[in-house]
C-alpha cells in the first residue's frame, strides 16, 4: 500500500486522556482512536494487526479440530438466569427492546452456545466435540484505563469443549493447553509467557492462566526458576514448592493473556446438555472453556516488544511486512522505488511503501514509530550501488539486499511463522 | 471436512416459531440458530457463507481504493447529539455505563466515523477518501419477522466516501455503483436485482438502491422493461417514462439488498469534518454512504435460489464447493472415497465428505436441503467403472468424472468467479 494513500497519520504528541503505554503508542501510530474509555476503533494498521492475530489463532484452532461459529451479542434473560448469571451486575451491559423485554450483551458465551449445543448431541457418538469463535464481548468494566488491555468493548476467541466425561475432557483441555502455548510463541511473546496455575472453580482446584510479563503489570505471579513454570500469587501459598521440585522463584508483574477453565457439568446441568452413553443412560455432558482477547494480545505485544523509538511487530502479526522508504524524487530514485515496490507484490510480500513528499527525518521517525519489521531505505545512494539499504527494525541490523535477496529474506521469516 | 466431524445436523420439521421462508430453510439445515426473533447464531455452514460473502464484497471494496477499519458498537450520546440522532428512538439499543452515562449500540457509522476522520482530514491534498468496514449493527425493530433479512442485530458492509466537492463525490459515487451491481452479479443474483431510484435526502433528489426480485419481499418496483433499471413505488409517480425513453414498466416485490446515498456536507457541517483547499479557504468535506447486509444477502440468495428440494448456493459463497457422498461402507468404496477426498483436499478443493453411516436415501435428502453446488457420488458401481457420478445442485444434470476432471471442472467455476 503506498502511504500516501493511507488516511491515518502519526502524531508526536501523546493522547492527553490516555495513561496506558499501549493504546499512547497505538494512538500515535495512527493504529487505533479511541471512543471513549476502554473503547477503541481500529483504524487500518490497527485492524491488519488483529486479522493476523486473528488468522494465526484460528490457525491453531481448527488443527485442534475446532469448528468456527459467531454467536449473537444480544442475549435472552432467560438462560442466564438458569445459570444465576444473570444478576451479576457489575458485568453486564443490559438494553430494552421496543415492545418490551430486558436483554444483556453477552460478556462471555457460555450459556448461549451450551443451549445451542442441545439441539445437536444427544449421544455419546456426537462427543467430543470444540467448537470457537471471534467475537465481540460487552463488560461493563467499572474502570477502564488500561487501554485496549482491558476493554469495555472487545473481539476475543472462546473455545468451548463438549467430553463424554472428566477423562475425555483432561484429554482436550492438555491439547488446547499445547495450542495456547504455540499462539503465544508465535505472537512473538512466547520467552516471556508463562503458563501459569491459578484458583480454579467448582470443578478443579486450579486453572491455567498465561501470563505475560510487562512492567505495568496488573498481576503477579512467581515464575519457577527450574522448570518457567508460574503461580499466580492467589495461589502461591498452596505451593511451597513448584511439581518440578524447586523451590527457587522469581517474582514478576504480568498481565494475563489467556486463560483456561474447566467447567464440569456446570453448565450442562443447568441448560440440560446431556447424552446417552452405549447403555442407554444419560449423562451431562463435561465442558471447558479457552479465551484468549485479541486487542489485550495487540496491546501486550505492544508494550512488551516496543522500545524508545516506537512500536516493534513480531513477522506474524505485523500490518506489513516491509517498509519501503524512498529518500528524495529524483526521477531515477522514484522509478526504481516504484519497481522495487512492484516487485514485491508480485510476489506477495505485503509492503507499506512511503511515496509521500517530506523529509528523510520524518520518514525514518514515523517508520520507527509504526514498527514494520523490515524497513528497506531506496536513495540516490541506493540505487547507484545497485543494493538498496535493509534495517531490521527490533535488532537494528543493517544489511544491503537487491529485489530478489529481499524477497527470500521476506519467505525465510514467513516459513519461521 | 468429514460429516462425522461435522456437529450440526439437518432436522425436518420446520421451526414452530419461525415465520420466514430463508430462515426456516437455513434452520433445518443447520446453517444457523435462532436466538431470538431477529437475532441469529451462525453455525459452522452459515459461517463458511457470511465469509464467502465478505471475501466477495472487500474484493470489491479494495477494488475501488477502500480503506478496511472497525469501529466500536457502544457510542458516545454527545456525537450523535450534534446530528440530532440521539432521540432517534425506534432505532437505537441504548444502555448505561457502569458509574453513569447512557450509551448507543450503532445503527450505523456516520457520526463516529465522521468525528475519526476530523484528526486525519485537513487538507484538500487529503482528499478523496473510502473507508469501510464490516461490522455488527443493532437496531431495535418492533417487528422482526422476516428471519435474516431483517435483524435486530446484523453483520454489515458500511462504506463512506469524503470527497472535496460534489463533482468528486459523484465520481466515486458511480465507481461504488458499479461495485455494487458487480457483488450481486458475483453472489448469483445478478439477474434478478435492478438498480432503483428511489427517494433521496436532503442534498439530492434520489438514492439508488439494490432491489431483488422475491416471492415475500417488502418493496414494490417498476422495472423497465426496456432497460432493466427499476423505479421505487415511492418515486415512481415522478417518473412517467424511464430515464431511457421507455414508458413499459413490469412491477415486482422485492426486497433491498444494497443501498447507496449522497450525505451531502451534513454529517462533515455537524461534526466539523473540513479541508482548507488550495487558496487556504475552509469547505465541507462532501460525504456517501454505501451499505450492504450480509445476513440480508444470505437469507436473499437462500430465498431466491432455493427449490422445493432445499437450499442451492452459488459457487461463489457455498459454504463448500463439493458434497462427496460415500454411499455404503465396503472396504473399496471406503477407500476409493477416502483416496477421492484426500485428492480433493490436496488440490485447495473445499469438500464436505458424508462420511456417515446412514442410508443413501438420507444422505441424498440432506445433500439436497444443503444445497452444494456439485455432488459426487462414489458407490460400489462408480468404483468399478472409474468414474464417479456429479451432480449439479442447480440444474439437476449428471456428468461422470475422474477425480483430476472433477478438479479441471472445479477450477472452471472458480475461474468464473
Amino acid at each position: 500500500m503506498r502511504q500516501t494513500h493511507l488516511f491515518t497519520k502519526t502524531r508526536k504528541e501523546s493522547p492527553k486522556d490516555e495513561t496506558s503505554k499501549n493504546a499512547d503508542l497505538l494512538i500515535r501510530a495512527g493504529f487505533i482512536h479511541k471512543e471513549m474509555a476502554g473503547v477503541y476503533d481500529y483504524l487500518p494498521l490497527g485492524l491488519r494487526v488483529i486479522k493476523n492475530i486473528e488468522g494465526l489463532i484460528r490457525k491453531e484452532m481448527d488443527k485442534v479440530g475446532g469448528q468456527e461459529v459467531e454467536l449473537s451479542s444480544l442475549q435472552n434473560k432467560e438462560i442466564w438466569e438458569k445459570t444465576e448469571r444473570w444478576d451479576a451486575k457489575d458485568i453486564w451491559f443490559k438494553t430494552e427492546l421496543n415492545g418490551g423485554g430486558e436483554l444483556g450483551l453477552g460478556f462471555t458465551h457460555e450459556e448461549p452456545l451450551t443451549q445451542v449445543m442441545t439441539n445437536f448431541v444427544s449421544s455419546y457418538k456426537d462427543l467430543p466435540l470444540s467448537v470457537y469463535q471471534f467475537q465481540t464481548k460487552f463488560r461493563n468494566e467499572l474502570r477502564a484505563k488500561s487501554g485496549i488491555m482491558r476493554g469495555r468493548e472487545f473481539l476475543m476467541k472462546d473455545m468451548y469443549t463438549f467430553a463424554l466425561d472428566k477423562e475425555q475432557h483432561e484429554e482436550l483441555y492438555a491439547k488446547l493447553k499445547e495450542a495456547y502455548i504455540e499462539i503465544f510463541k508465535k505472537a512473538g511473546i512466547g520467552e516471556i509467557t508463562h503458563p501459569t496455575k491459578a484458583l480454579g472453580g467448582t470443578f478443579s482446584p486450579y486453572s491455567d492462566e498465561f501470563q505475560t510479563e510487562t512492567g505495568s503489570g496488573e498481576d503477579t505471579i512467581h515464575v519457577c526458576t527450574a522448570c518457567n513454570i508460574a503461580y499466580n500469587e492467589e495461589v502461591k501459598g498452596e505451593f511451597e514448592k513448584c511439581t518440578c521440585g524447586s523451590d527457587s522463584f522469581e517474582t514478576k508483574k504480568t498481565v494475563e493473556v489467556g486463560n483456561i477453565f474447566n467447567l464440569g457439568t456446570k453448565f450442562s446441568e443447568a441448560l440440560g446438555l446431556s447424552y446417552k452413553d452405549e447403555s442407554g443412560k444419560e449423562n451431562n455432558v463435561h465442558m471447558g472453556s479457552y479465551g484468549i482477547g485479541l486487542g489485550r494480545l495487540m496491546g501486550t505485544i505492544a508494550e512488551t516488544l516496543s522500545d524508545e523509538k516506537g512500536l516493534v511487530w513480531p513477522m506474524s502479526v505485523a500490518p506489513f511486512q516491509v517498509h519501503l522508504v524512498r529518500l528524495g524524487d529524483n526521477e531515477e530514485v522514484v522509478r526504481s522505488a516504484d519497481e522495487f515496490y512492484e516487485g514485491l507484490l508480485r510476489e506477495g510480500v505485503e509492503v507499506l511503501y512511503d511515496d509521500r513528499d517530506v523529509s528523510a527525518g520524518e520518514k525514518f521517525n514515523d517508520s520507527d514509530l509504526i514498527g514494520i519489521p523490515l524497513r528497506v531505505v531506496v536513495s540516490a545512494k541506493t540505487v547507484q550501488s545497485g543494493e538498496h539499504e535493509m534495517v531490521e527494525r527490533q535488532s537494528g541490523k543493517t544489511h544491503f539486499v537487491t529485489e530478489s535477496s529481499l524477497v527470500d529474506t521476506i519467505q525465510s521469516y514467513v516459513r519461521e511463522i
